[in-house]
């Protein structure tokens, strides 16, 4: 009965079905059966007595998995992998004696492991390439609408819409140029037996190290790992998973910012997420419209940093050539860090794609701070005019904490300002006073986000639908 | 199909059925029904126009819970607890009206996890007083088996194995009573409306403030609560799940320390936990015996230990009456500590049922180190007899550092120490080496633990039995 | 050349003098000194041969202590115990055999850090129940001041200004009673030697069991602890530093919280922290007034939280009776974590101490929203005249998303709420509007804040002042 | 009195001269005094009207700070950045009304952060580069040692000593060679002002956007950075302190399981660190030789993992432009982690430079656990003779659990294994055991190790020297 013991709001509620599949048990073990599959078809390659038959009783079982018959056989031997040979034994009779052949279980608990993460980061980064799309283009609309800009959260000088929406960009190509890399690196743990020594395969072989360097090679390849492992203990160095994780933590990262943003700004009103016709906000108060997506971020971005010290903790704790103190960490922290990250981009992505900008709001709020925001135009002006720095600044924050309502006529008088009417209708022109936001926008999107998009452009994602 | 997706190894391997259903959709939203219900009742009581005939429709469909539909309502609606108010409404058209009257959705999302957490404590607390019980009996059985301590993971000085069971002992008694008081003192948030000042109910009953206070009480005492908080805002203090979480934490830094120390006496063979007369240690090494439980709690201990930030960090970025940023990592966070906690708690009970003390090995040992161990009462014996401490615990250190083959003779042939061969004897006799190991543990165990476990007879727990 | 080398600017900027010197090197030494002392006045009491000369050769050297010397003989012996043995014996050369007698290296490392921390917890209620106290003045001052109740920081229902200080006190009443606990229940480690055992000690008073247990008593007592650990290993459990740092912990939480409230409601312009005559907001915005002391409070909050996973992971990693890699992190962390939550408090106190509310801003943003608010109160009255409540809570989540000016008309207007202009204006009185919000706070005050202040009067903390 | 008030260990204790500088006061605030220099230079060569008269009065008080008057003057501003202003000001009465012209306080506050972080990896770079070459060396003289390999910390199948070494360096390397590209894309902050939009210096050059960016240009490459960033807010994005955070925590994973390594290798006395000729082990046990420099890494890389969440959730929580709620943290986490950072480096230095290796321990203990190490190649060769792999598996397994002494003989006997005394004598043979493993270490070394250390020859490191 589904709903009668715990299950994961990860998968219940927040992930895609695509990230859900790729940690599925079907995935995992499906995928043990196919390295060993091509194990045994790089062993026959390379001269061990491996029959088509063998290979093709393999290859006809690969997804057909009798998970009732595992868990009876893991009751029995408390070995999963163990209980796996034997139940893929069953419907391989004849392969039988030669799965596994030479191999320990972690050549396919880690391989598998990696196989499936780096799955996981394609998948992630279509997925923020198209974030960065959408935003790049609201950016390039957005790129001249001054607005407040806000620092300690208090009024500062005006910024604008397409600028700040730079900020989240710049922080996005930042984790997808980091997740880039790591795609093109993630190693292939390979063939290496119990403590990393190869010493069985070198056995197989009668002691021709090149064929067991053959054999290593040949599985990877045929997996598309360009890189394998020379040095492993009976596992892949658990820093590789530091790496991996740190590149999801730096989404999550990111899209915290991105969102606390956009709660602030639904307070303000400039800008909201997207409301449904028939969402409710809540269940007492009609008129609610809460930016409930930009709060969900927040809530799985802050459980996915929590998540990101298991493998920190993990590495720095493995004993010698492995122990198994790593094993059900792993097994939750991972796939629950890549489906928290899953989930996140999903929001963002349909976040983003719904931003609504309220222009009157923005403008309303602008003038009311203008005294404000041209205080350092005339400073700088008066400056320029041969007044001292440091007096006009002392000066002009006084005249701050006074009423702001007589504040230009104010400033006019006051002799050692120097400053015309002209001087400060100039100084405070909304044009002035967003300096090079709007350059910096383009300047922004072609140097950095355009070619990345177009490098990038065989990334495909399916466009996320929330659920909930 | 269930193995298509990921599924939590939490809920899929490692937890107790008992915990599970705690926190599943089942228990959960039948609660929200009991809340509504309860609320119905006491408002009846206190005087609102509700009808038998709506309660008892109520009262008949706690259970009946038809989950397509309410992800029907919660798709259009984009509110879980709308949804379920929808559902419920279904079920009982009469009621329907005064569902969730004058409440807002925290009355029965905030209630219902108070409800469920002090159960999942109380289950939790269950097993922890069985896991002490049996450790107390084997820390008295072991008393006076003399064997190595050691610090840095060096030879030390003697202590005892039962003495050495009292370090895990005398933590987790620590962890147990933190439980039990937190259990005693949850309290319960009430019935306090959107933004905490019972606003809304205030209102259903003209004013009269006592009405309210009493359908506070009410509600809480129907579900056993003995505290009902007088201060909230939509929601209560979140520092409540900090408060919970230190507990499970404290349990995961617990069961740690104790596996970490059963894998390394593992090593040194002295202790070993039950090896299953079928289990297969390793997929390629047949003759493998792997500490395989005790590195599995440390496993998950690690796991839980980075979850209990989640609560930390969440009640700290909550924004004045509520952000709804704890919501999805609450979700999340909160049953799967539970979860981890049920999950460490089940295998630290088997393990500690079947610890296996081999004596041979600690003897052994023992007799190995026995001139180091006894360094420290000779140098105790002839400062007693008037030398200078200094200059013998110098003697000693260089002394340590040769052959100690002829260690005694050595001993007594140098002046400075002024010992006879008797004095060596006696200052190197295994029962003047443990100190008051043994009576420490008598004591510990009469002051300490068998008040404990006689005061919470009543707690009882199923015997967790380990299913991989 | 102090400026030469990084300070922590925990104790050039944020800490208070009384903190940086409870966990400064002279006070952690003379500690040491002091536990020499008391263990040979012990000693003495009880029959070992140590003579008053002795004796006080000891306690006219407790605080002269030369550090240089120490250091040398550190970089000799390779252990800071030692040193310090060494160092105080050329300062009493009658007492230098006697020293540390039967003692090992965490009689005085780990009986001091107990006493030191004791004195930490305490200064920091003396700080904690003053800013109790001034909040609870300030609760009830504007225990009726009406203002907006936030959810999502949207405009939710009104509330107080007192209750929403409420929320603040709770939590940090919660803190309080933990940390008052926590005073009352630190053990001392006392006199356990190597292995925890008391061998040595058993062997000085030749195997006289009650005699060692008076000397653990009769220490102990001298420096005021009434729970001795009858259980250790070489030192006490590392899960009392867990304890002792989740109370820190709790502390950051709670005023983070209540700092982000600060710089959120600062930004709406409801409460301002005090800005200095002289104070600078910005180099380059004359204008600005930024809640820069809550902000801090929030960058110091945070790295307490970060602080408080050391003693969790450190706790959960020792082996057996004791390992090293406690150490240098213990030294670092738990006097860091005392330091930082010392600031924590300096800085809320004075924030708490100069609120200015802005009564004036408080009531225009009440008036704006109040068409919102009394949707309640519509949604209760209409119900309760007979409509159905989730039609009409429809109806008005309609009606808030269209322009809310000729709101309260409309509602007249439309049949189906079935209300009068009278019944509208009541339902929008704001005295209807928060509720029990008043009655709340004074009903928190009496039965539980007012009843701890007294119970506490004793507690004497000194003034703290922000120098920078 | 340096005495009486606490001081960090990390400067008191553990980190070195040079990286306790790069975070001093001195540096960081003539740090900025070079900004404004740079600043002005370039203005001044870009048109403003600068004299040299200023600039020479500038760069003569680079260095004279008085910080007293620092002090006092932030005591009145209550803003550090505007102290030191007036503080350099008062030096240089002429350049004092350009100084920080158009710029904002993080104009000197981010872009001195990022050049002394720069220095700060720069310096570890060069530590980590000794270590691996000393590791290096290690690795090549035990490339053939045959030792124990662990799993679970039980033996598993032999290894070599220099093999092991490698899977250090393999996470080392790792370290550095993310080190390395860390240092050469770290940006500059640049000339940005106070919402990042350049408003100021635009104004300053009348709005020509070429000597903007021109300003901003020069003064980077006056520093050496190559990358100026083109978005900011008030601030650089802040997920550049996670990246090289991400570093950090990286180096204390690697030497946090190193170490480990090395203390449970002390533990079977296969490895020992250098145990000092005075150096006493403890105070109480004169033969004790703790690893004590192992078990100090581990200490210190717990508290730096624990450090490493810091700019996580500080990135994650800035508010728009810039929120103040990063300063206070990022002044104590992002240095501390710098120097945890660097003492791990300096111990693990003086660790691997003087390992002692007792290969007469090491063979003792792997012939002991012979007939479990020749156990995988029995049935290899008897599989390869036809045998059936899951049976004798299970034979040996069952085996495996007897007494081993006539292991050998027991093998030849069982007709089902069908092998001759001869076979057996060569699956037995040790250099049959260790497999590729002395090859491995020469094509790890070769290929991606000895490469590095090539092209890093410039990295000069002053050899540590451990004062305690």
């Amino acid at each position: 009965m589904p709903h009668s013991r715990f299950r994961s709001p990860l998968t219940e509620r927040y992930a895609s079905n695509e990230m859900a599949e790729i940690f599925s048990d079907q995935k995992r073990y499906s995928t043990f059966r196919k390295l060993w599959l091509k194990l045994a078809i790089a062993q026959k390659k390379i001269g061990l007595d491996i029959s088509d038959v063998q290979i093709n009783e393999m290859k006809a079982s690969i997804n057909d998995i009798d998970f009732l018959k595992v868990h009876e056989y893991e009751k029995k031997f408390r070995h999963d992998v163990v209980a796996h040979i034997h139940a893929f034994g069953d419907k391989c009779p004849k392969a039988k004696s030669i799965i596994h052949l030479g191999a320990t279980s972690c050549y396919v608990t880690d391989n598998a492991d990696l196989i499936l993460m780096r799955e996981g980061i394609k998948l992630l980064l279509s997925k923020l390439i198209k974030i960065i799309h959408f935003l790049s283009d609201f950016a390039k609309k957005e790129a001249a609408t001054a607005c407040i800009g806000y620092t300690h959260f208090q009024p500062a000088q005006p910024t604008t819409v397409g600028k700040r929406a730079c900020l989240w960009l710049q922080d996005l190509l930042m984790d997808f140029n980091q997740g880039k890399n790591l795609l093109g690196s993630i190693p292939f743990l390979g063939v290496k037996g119990a403590t990393g020594t190869q010493a069985s395969f070198l056995n197989l072989f009668d002691g021709d190290e090149q064929k067991v360097k053959e054999l290593d090679q040949s599985v990877a390849s045929s997996f598309g790992f360009k890189k394998t492992l020379i040095i492993s203990g009976q596992t892949y160095s658990r820093k590789i998973d530091c790496l991996i994780m740190q590149f999801l933590e730096n989404v999550a990262v990111t899209t915290h910012k991105l969102a606390t943003d956009l709660r602030l700004l639904s307070h303000t009103q400039e800008i909201r997420e997207k409301f449904g016709k028939d969402q409710v906000g809540s269940s007492a108060m009609p008129y609610k419209k809460n930016p409930i997506y930009a709060e969900r971020i927040c809530s799985l971005a802050r459980f996915l940093v929590s998540l990101s010290q298991n493998p920190s903790y993990t590495a720095a704790t493995q004993w010698l050539e492995r122990s198994l103190d790593d094993s059900a960490n792993r097994r939750i922290s991972m796939p629950e860090a890549f489906l928290t990250a899953d989930s996140i981009c999903n929001i963002t992505f349909v976040v983003v794609q719904s931003l609504s900008v309220n222009y009157e709001k923005i403008n309303s709020q602008i003038n009311e701070s203008l005294p404000y925001f041209c205080m350092e135009n005339i400073l700088m002006m008066a400056v320029k005019k041969g007044a001292d720095r440091q007096k006009i600044h002392e000066e002009l924050r006084k005249l701050a904490q006074s009423d702001l309502k007589e504040f230009f006529k104010e400033i006019e008088n006051r002799k050692e300002f120097g400053l015309s009417k002209e001087d400060i209708k100039v100084a405070c022109d909304i044009k002035n006073l967003t300096g090079r936001a709007e350059s910096q926008v383009y300047e922004f999107l072609e140097k950095e986000v355009f070619p990345v998009i177009k490098d990038n452009q065989n990334l495909q994602a399916t466009i996320p639908v929330l659920d909930v």
